[in-house]
């Protein structure tokens, strides 16, 4: 069973439970509108030892920025802000004493970079390697939340950074030089929490996620989820320096976020997200009525077989 | 470095960080109350192979219901009602098949039985052994939460069922006899749920918390954050059939609630509480001014030098 059919084994399975309000399942965070017109969002996150990261390759004050920025990519990818984290940490032994205060500074510093409140959690020992959780808590106005299953025919897609750095920097590691620039990426990602933030302000744009395990897989959520389809133009695919291609398209981790917004407005919002973050926002394809996802160079489909990775 | 150790260096460091409205570190849950007059409680447990539980002495099924149940329990403790979770699980690839279907009926069953949504989590490999992180919502009358720092100077101390029994368990699981009826308590721990909540609607009841590292260490904790100290009698600690009075006193993981009341109304409440469970509440000591925890025997101090587990 892959990641992706035990979570859809999980969803079946709780479907028929009370929600008690919540949106659960199938988007980057569960919601849970309040009365009061806001609506709280929860994410989850786990990395493993030897399956996320390897302790020589990367610092542990590294490892706590990484640990929280990709739970606060998931909030940000709903359009909410990020308010407070909870930590569960399984230590072992060899881990426990400076280790794990390093770890901390990193988690603490972005904390406090955007405002995030550490208000519970667990810590224990581990037999065997290191684990962390960490659950993240947004808020956001109910009607500014944008879900995966928004995307319209007819509505232009966009990615908010250039691709594959993480990917290619992940290879260098595997390699044996974490020390690259590019490795220093895949260690320390920057969530897009400001973008998030502006784009849950505007209307136009309708849906938007957080790029985490590669275009070429998570695009496919926002299309399953809505109902639609998609042409993606390669060229039009942002490489970041150092990457190539298909690392950009298929790649993991780069935390960039991907959105839908209408056709009609996106000139307007290409140059106000310039206007208002240095950084371009990129244009890279169409949602369509049918079905599937279509790779196209030169206004033609192309037949490449691109997907992104699974964790599982 | 303790595991209570590493909290408080957790909670100074990040003690000058906006707290975004939540009451944080140093309660049962994390506390946000909503403009609308109740309140969003928030816990997180982690259980790791080899520390918290041995796969050949426990089913996936118990250990499903096991993972809910602790974070539950601390829900309740505060007075509040469980409605949601986030379940992190990193499998080895051992266990990621039929284990995991398994382990997901535990906590399939116990979510309904309390009418718990799961709203969301993750999914991963694990290089090495199990890790299950829950993070637990529940929601109350903000008025109603029932905090560990809220005893008095005179409040009577009671526990909401007899002791003893998982620690005892745990011992035959040690033992090589993984089979007992005690060791069958250690696996299936049940949450006092309902008795939480209906804690939470007695103004008489002051402090509460569940106890999960026993007695001994669990009661320091209400007296360090109300700031008093407490008498306990000795012969009046409820100790589970088959159980022994230190691992009452001393044990881990029984998960009943300890609380501390108004004495004026304390025969009344446990009047109340025996008609309403059909089982007693227990009085077993005193609040008082004076800092220390001090065990009685005979109305006499006991010189018995008990103390609960870390997990550290």
């Amino acid at each position: 069973m892959t990641e992706f059919g035990f979570i859809d084994h999980i969803r079946r399975r709780f479907a028929d439970l009370p929600q008690n309000g919540f949106e659960g399942i199938g988007d980057d965070c569960a919601v849970l509108p309040l009365t009061e017109g806001d609506s709280l969002l929860f994410t989850a996150d786990l990395l493993a030892e030897e399956v996320h990261f390897l302790r020589h390759a990367t610092s542990a004050r590294e490892l706590g920025g990484k640990a929280l920025a990709v739970n606060l990519s998931d909030v940000a990818a709903m359009g909410a802000r990020p308010v407070a984290t909870l930590l569960s940490i399984a230590l072992p032994d060899d881990a426990a004493g400076r280790w794990a205060e390093e770890f901390m500074e990193g988690y603490r510093a972005l904390s406090e970079r955007y405002g995030v409140a550490l208000v519970g959690g667990d810590t224990t020992r581990s037999g065997s390697g290191i684990t962390v959780n960490v659950t993240a808590i947004g808020r956001a106005v109910s009607g500014r939340i944008k879900r995966r299953s928004d995307a319209r025919p007819g509505d232009r897609i966009f990615v908010a950074g250039a691709l594959g750095a993480s990917g290619a920097g992940l290879r260098d590691i595997l390699a044996g030089s974490p020390d690259t620039p590019l490795a220093a990426v895949h260690r320390t990602p920057e969530p897009q929490v400001a973008e998030g933030i502006w784009f849950g302000e505007q209307p136009e744009v309708h849906a938007m996620m957080d790029l985490s395990d590669g275009l070429a897989s998570d695009l496919r959520h926002i299309l399953e989820r809505s109902g639609v389809g998609a042409e993606v133009d390669i060229e039009a695919i942002p490489v970041a320096e150092g990457a190539d291609l298909q690392t950009a398209a298929c790649g993991g981790e780069d935390y960039k976020l991907l959105l839908t917004a209408d056709a009609a407005a996106a000139d307007a919002l290409c140059t106000a997200f310039q206007a208002r973050f240095g950084t371009p926002l990129y244009p890279i394809g169409r949602i369509v009525a049918t079905a599937g996802l279509v790779w196209m160079r030169d206004g033609r489909p192309e037949p490449v077989d691109w997907h992104g990775f699974e964790h599982f």
